[in-house]
């Protein structure tokens, strides 16, 4: 596999969140979590304020590496407001926003090799006018791809999960899903798999919507009339996909040995296997980009931001899979 | 805590289903997997056909202990067909639906401490006449019990889950969802617990139906109109009740230890979890029976019956935890 040489750009996400604590927790135990240099990107007080290490303040992201072995390097954003670590605040609603804007930019410009987002507040962003559902849409309408052509990845050790639907009441579920949307998710999902995770021919498991995956038909039609097709026609298109599998036998030890990637059909299908096996390592991986982007599957954590309580195994996972996937990528195109 | 030294009733299931297999090996291995002595109910020569081990042949329970020293001991159960394994048939399904009926004619009558059924074809019950949905409802119904008051617990080691609602396809869970249901469920989980379990006060972790447990009302309401009265109604008789919880936080380790059973919505929500951490040792036990019924968490399998490829740990599982709740039951008594 080549070495990306670049660093990653990792944006502290809301400076009164745990972002600030778990990135700073992630430069102590560079060594231990295996992860390459890697530049933050968001207030300098709001990583101070919460966590004791040496910060190194830089202007440009080739300053990462050199500046890496004497202490955390940052780009430095400013936010209005002195943020209290649990007590967001609409200057740092403004600064996770701005972090998250230079990120993108700096791996589209091709400056860094991912962007890793920290967790922001979605109830702050909609305050200032944020009209983005989440931090992903942003990425892609920064990106120039239409939100419905990205997917997103719960990717853990042993398991990744790509869900079909996300959040929507679980009694619309049936209504949001199509054959042509499932096809378009699973296509993201197999692409995905071959360009982030260097997998050349991908396996890719369809997951039922109803008990024991329809049984037929006696418990739901979903599985005839959507799922089968939209199976048929990724594998008319030659790729390896099988289902629909009854969604209580898939995520076993055996089971997962027999796929590189679940579809499932809503959000809990995806995230109760997932956190179940993966709590602490999760990330969250958005397909159908032209950058890498990953995420700890984690929120802001307000209740115990500032208390050095905050796990940083997450967002280490986040970084080092970020990693993983610009050094595949950069693989396919050398 | 008292031992309960009856014996435990086990059906072998359909004879051509993969149970008279599963039996054998749990005798074979009684001492590993630590099992009290059973009896098995079933056609002895279902037994005979698939294992090797020595089989002595009873005329009553009360011979159980002598004879489960040097055999598998059975109560006959004639099938009218010499069933093969794999290949179900009409007269296999009486033998199964005889076993099944003798098994708990006599936890009922108090000669066995518990019943434990091996697998059955719903679709070569149907085919006789069988008018239940399953095994669970013909038990409640023999015990007086209405089906609507029992309530099926899937149990692991380290995870215990209770559907409020099981085999409907899932654009109905909604519908099917009302205070008074769950509310009746979480009772039962709730009493289970103490009379099988010995848990003096239970601690019950209530799911969410929607992603997030619905965020305040934005991707759902059956939480607020549905969920949140009964979890207020159950506190109200006293019980330990929190949630709802979002489902997909609520199943890794740490969540796990704070409550001793998960109330769960619908089928997926209480499997998902329960067979992706316990696939090979998963137990379903029917609670609000006044006998204790287990069996092991899986099916006939007819695609590998006879093969000597299935794996007896479940069925070890159930038998072993029917023998801990008679334990329990007869404490309470004491």
């Amino acid at each position: 596999m080549a070495i990306d040489i670049r660093p990653l750009a990792v944006s502290l996400g809301d400076p009164a969140g745990i972002g600030p604590e778990v990135v700073g927790k992630c430069w102590d135990h560079r060594d231990r979590f295996d992860l390459p240099p890697f530049v933050a990107i968001g207030d300098p007080r709001s990583l101070a304020a919460v966590w004791d290490g040496p910060i190194a303040t830089i202007d440009d992201p080739v300053e990462t590496d050199s500046a890496f072995d004497v202490g955390l390097p940052i780009l430095p954003i400013g936010s209005l407001d002195g943020d209290i670590p649990g007590h967001p605040s609409v200057g740092g609603a403004h600064c996770s926003l701005d972090a998250l804007e230079l990120a993108v930019g700096l791996a589209r410009s091709g400056s860094a090799a991912a962007v890793v987002t920290g967790p922001v507040s979605k109830q702050q962003l909609y305050a200032i006018g944020f009209s983005h559902p989440g931090q992903t849409e942003f990425v892609a309408e920064r990106c120039g791809v239409s939100p419905g052509n990205v997917a997103m990845m719960l990717a853990g050790p042993s398991l990744r999960t790509v869900p079909v639907t996300t959040h929507v009441p679980l009694d619309r579920v049936s209504s949001m899903l199509s054959a042509s949307l499932i096809e378009t998710r699973g296509r993201a999902a197999l692409r995905g798999l071959q360009r982030n995770f260097g997998i050349a021919d991908p396996r890719l498991a369809v997951s039922g919507l109803n008990p024991h995956a329809g049984e037929g038909g006696a418990l739901g039609r979903e599985e005839i009339e959507l799922i089968v097709p939209a199976i048929e026609a990724l594998r008319a298109e030659g790729w390896r996909v099988t289902g629909p599998h009854p969604a209580d036998t898939m995520f076993h030890t055996a089971a997962r040995g027999q796929y590189d990637a679940a579809l499932c059909m809503y959000h809990d299908q995806a995230l109760i296997p997932l956190k179940a096996l993966h709590f602490e390592d999760g990330v969250n991986i958005t397909l159908g980009l032209p950058i890498i982007r990953t995420a700890p599957d984690h929120g802001t954590a307000f209740d115990i931001a500032g208390q050095d309580r905050a796990d940083p195994r997450a967002m280490a996972a986040a970084i080092r899979m970020a990693a993983e996937c610009a050094n595949h990528r950069s693989a396919v195109v050398a």
